[in-house]
């Protein structure tokens, strides 16, 4: 067994482009960008499940998108025809709950509820990437410091839990749900980002370790794209097409 | 066997005040208002279990609430002495992970998941109450009709599932995670969350349903102290104090 091959990089459907029909297959509406469908993807991997990615032009949605969520977002997970699960984490763990192999929470369930802690942590993390992306007029001294506290706040877990992996020698929820922000700000080339190797070499260690897991590596952005993405969302003229081939 | 005694209306702790020693009880960490505290009390209360509460004055914190929450916010759920678990979901689902009995969550994973995303759905409920109360300049259009639609998404589910409560014959998660909104909603005299008798008469009856039952009814403000907070919230001029007996 191993993770199943599947094809990210369809087309992303835009306005007039119709629903593809149901194959039997679980689905995932998706943006080839998006951190957070990215979490369902990951925990897809994990599991080794078969699905199919459908991606989807968040600019010009298509008509249908509403019918699979009702928050008209990505990422949405379709288990039987019109049955729609939204939201990342909720996806995630109803994931869990329906395909118990491989199992990403922690059995104990102080353990557990740690891990969503420390997702709920990381909202720093996200802000400040977004703010350099979007809004770097907006960061200040606070959005810097939150930062570094998150980055402190996982550290400091993963030391106290002294596994390779915060959820053991295997990647599993608080690593998964992490890693979109890690694989961007990795990649971004800007101080404000910048993890200090001097304070947080166990935190870079391990985001190293994280892009070689199976589950993460098979999904990781080329670094062409991430360019492009990184470049042209900047300036507001991100379009999704730019990355298909 | 019934819903235990508590005392919830001990004196708010501030600075300098000392950390009480620990009991052996369950322990919350709580402001007698903060609606995310109030979940976790709605979940120790459909439980029966018993647990002890620790209010704090959330404008001058202890100096210990710290390492009781890593976020120095209320709730924190103390488990047992310096173990604590804390953002209000996530006590609660460790409660339902931890104390299975009267479960919370449906059996199946899809209603499962979809408990969580009718919490996520009311999001937009939470931003007008928070307007209206302190900054009622930003209200527009785009923040009323979120909250119709919110509105709108939960009596769906509610006629969709055809039950008393979101969960059947009794409450259960999304009920009690919803309540804290409604239960201020329904004692603020202010047009703009003001529920439409003509489009939600079955929320509007579900709501009042919710309002009897035990676990909720028992942790009710009185008219009293909401009266209270509303009128010097909006002013920013409550002080926690005022509400203490």
């Amino acid at each position: 067994m191993g993770i199943v091959e599947v094809n990210f990089n369809t087309k992303h459907l835009t306005i007039g482009d119709p629903l593809p029909p149901w194959n039997g297959k679980l689905r995932v509406y998706n943006m080839r960008l998006c951190p957070f469908a990215q979490r369902t993807i990951l925990a897809l991997n994990a599991k080794q499940l078969d699905y199919e990615v459908i991606n989807i032009d968040l600019t010009d949605k298509p008509e249908w998108l509403t019918s699979k969520s009702a928050f008209g977002k990505v990422p949405a997970l379709e288990i039987e025809e019109g049955v729609c699960i939204y939201e990342s984490l909720v996806t995630v763990e109803y994931l869990e709950d329906a395909f118990p192999q491989r199992p990403l929470f922690p059995q104990d369930p102080v353990k557990k509820a740690f891990d969503k802690i420390i997702v709920e942590a990381s909202g720093p993390i996200l802000t400040l990437y977004f703010k350099v992306m979007r809004f770097p007029d907006t960061i200040n001294d606070e959005t810097i410091s939150a930062y570094a506290k998150a980055l402190a706040f996982i550290q400091d877990q993963l030391r106290d839990r002294g596994t390779t992996f915060l959820d053991g020698s295997e990647p599993g929820y608080a690593d998964y749900m992490l890693w979109p922000w890690f694989e961007r700000i990795r990649k971004l080339d800007d101080e404000a980002v910048k993890i200090d190797p001097s304070k947080f070499s166990l935190l870079l260690e391990y985001i190293e370790n994280m892009a070689k897991d199976p589950a993460v590596s098979v999904y990781l952005l080329p670094d062409r794209i991430l360019e492009i993405f990184h470049r042209d969302y900047k300036t507001g003229t991100f379009k999704v097409q730019s990355i298909e081939d």
